[in-house]
């Protein structure tokens, strides 16, 4: 095979992406709005330029990974066990609430239908994909921001990483009462047993990086090893357990993130994210698409999913951050933050496809919602912040 | 596709590669020859813990065109002016007295075959894989014992460039001998078509990269455009000009070696080298072979082939270059250092089993070489130049 031809794509995304990335900022738009939007641009939908390739969803996997991971390293640890109860509220309520307003939206759509039917479920499905956030793009606004390590921004984090866990519980249980293969009772399991290993594993491996790092300080082997640990974890997490593998990524990002030299490592891969593989990842989401596809009556039903999928999820989270205690303006934003969904999204409604549940077309609906999401999310996180500024201002003065 | 797949295959070749690359060097041996064997171990050959995959190709061929830009960068241009003369000599040496030598092997081994014959076609090709330098070894070698700057360094990069050129161009004649579709005359004209475009457009982006440079010093986008590029020189290259993506690499990094931040920009393509793309091109080299294929009469063979290899480079750059007036160690070290072979034997080997000029079993000879001469120049290189520090701590006594 010809593997120069790859260079070709990486070179048109790696600039489309950062000219897209400036024009953004200047426009006080964050710069992964401009990525997404370039993706879109010279993908299939617009110019063709660049089609989506095994390579380049490969390279965005790694871009997704080392994002979570670099998350993960950031994450204060202590900020994050005080979140933790809180996070998991958020995440239920931001579970449920799209699981119900979904299903309840395509049976307002199509007609009610009894329960146990082939519609019901299908009905339920749609609200299931709605359920798992997708925080990377939060992620990076907010890092762009400089608010990833503040309350809002770990409780979103913490939040984000609970819900697909439960997101991918409930995929389970609504694939399990179709499929007899897939026992929910093995998820809750499995989920269980993959945090009981991270917790052992992670605790021997955060001990052997510490040595590691006390030996070797600011040596080339401690990011390498760092990364390769991720890889190791996140690809264990997806093989074994069934978890995302981006979970597995901010797991390890975690178990390091108290190491002397985690900034450092979290230096490097950053290096290597902003240079080539965030931008393939980015620019990806656009590419998934082709505008070409969308049909009338699906464009309908699209709108709707994609508005209930975003108020659905401020509801949902933002009432519940509101209950535990947050102000009006956090609330809002960590249900804003907690709105964006991406690649768990697809991934669920492949699964649905092959069980059956989901037919093709409502591919359109669900990246329509992935776009809409990722753009949105970030612009209004940073009039919610922006807002927060001149409160303090005002108050400064 | 399960793209999660690949993070196993890239944690196990960072970790191995790491991990001989370290005990390589404990043993006075350059870390590359570690990442190879690394390889080797893991691949088909021995564990079969990680097979190449079209992505692991990709990924090393990007870590190649990283390696040659980087090795561009780190160019002194001036230095590069005043070598290209003898360097192109000494290039001519080695791929003249390699194919020479290659083909009279080859009727050694299996009977001397008259003028024209399909035999004699066949034995001229064997030496036609013989002719073509892989410097990216040799760089790395280089680079990490701090020479690769110095004048032998500049010599042999400059005359592997060359050697690249020529070896085309030879490969070119010797399969228009037997196809009619390939001409000579059009590839003497693309090559020099494309330094000419190289020069010209050199130029124009080098103003713009240095108006950039002025305007945004040290800011992300001036590694990232620069990547982007390399990385379109590269495609342009071999794509328009059939010249190899490598060497259009390396000339986008002597483009832009004169820039204010061009050590700031090779810095940033060095941390996406060595911690990732780096250990998986040299670990895919080792990837590639499988031992088991070898019998007898090829291994034979095989080690024949790999001594002429080697020597015929010793011999035809070393003597050039004792002729153009280096002392007798560095005549040897620019002979050693253009002793490796690398993709671009592959890459040749490949287009004579097209053409019906190669069996494909001659292909172990070509991996057996490569390896060969992967590992044994950075030992016999450290030794070299060890030497020379022995006789520069006698001269300072």
């Amino acid at each position: 095979m010809e593997t120069y031809l790859v260079l070709k794509d990486l070179a048109i995304i790696v600039i489309a992406a950062k000219l897209f990335g400036i024009v953004a900022r200047k426009l006080k738009a964050p710069q992964v709005v401009g990525e997404i939007v370039a993706g879109l641009i010279i993908g299939p939908s617009i110019l063709g330029w660049v089609n989506q390739t095994d390579f380049l969803m490969q390279m965005a996997e790694i871009g997704v990974i080392l994002l979570m991971f670099s998350a993960g390293l950031e994450t204060d640890l202590k900020e994050l066990m005080k979140t933790g109860p809180i996070a998991t509220l958020i995440a239920c309520a931001g579970v449920f609430i799209p699981l119900l307003l979904g299903a309840a939206y395509y049976m307002l759509f199509y007609g009610i239908s009894p329960w146990g039917s082939e519609e019901f479920y299908k009905a339920v499905f749609v609200g299931t994909i709605l359920t798992a956030t997708s925080v990377s793009i939060t992620v990076q606004s907010l890092k762009e921001m400089g608010k990833l390590k503040g309350k809002v921004g770990t409780t979103i984090l913490s939040a984000a990483i609970i819900d697909d866990v439960i997101g991918i519980i409930v995929l389970t249980f609504v694939i399990g009462f179709k499929n007899p293969n897939s026992k929910p009772s093995t998820v809750i399991i499995n989920t269980a047993l993959f945090f009981a290993l991270a917790l052992v594993v992670g605790f021997i491996s955060y001990k052997l990086f510490k040595y590691l790092d006390k030996r070797y300080p600011h040596t080339r082997r401690i990011p390498i090893a760092g990364l390769a640990y991720c890889f190791l974890l996140a690809y264990v997490a997806e093989r074994y357990f069934g978890i995302a593998d981006i979970t597995g990524a901010y797991v390890a990002g975690i178990i390091l993130c108290s190491i002397n030299d985690s900034s450092y490592i979290e230096r490097k891969v950053d290096v290597n994210s902003y240079m080539l593989f965030g931008p393939v990842f980015f620019a990806s989401i656009g590419l998934k698409t082709n505008i070409d596809s969308v049909t009338g009556g699906i464009l309908l039903f699209s709108l709707g999913f994609v508005l209930v999928g975003l108020v659905s999820k401020i509801i949902g989270c933002g009432l519940m951050a509101k209950i535990c205690k947050f102000n009006g303006n956090d609330s809002f934003k960590i249900g804003v933050g907690m709105m964006t969904r991406g690649e768990v999204a697809l991934i669920v409604s492949q699964k649905g496809l092959s069980a059956g549940l989901l037919e093709p077309v409502y591919f359109t609906s669900v990246i329509l919602l992935i776009i809409v999401s990722s753009i949105a999310t970030p612009i209004i996180l940073k009039i919610l912040y922006s807002r927060d500024k001149g409160e303090n201002e005002v108050q400064a003065a």
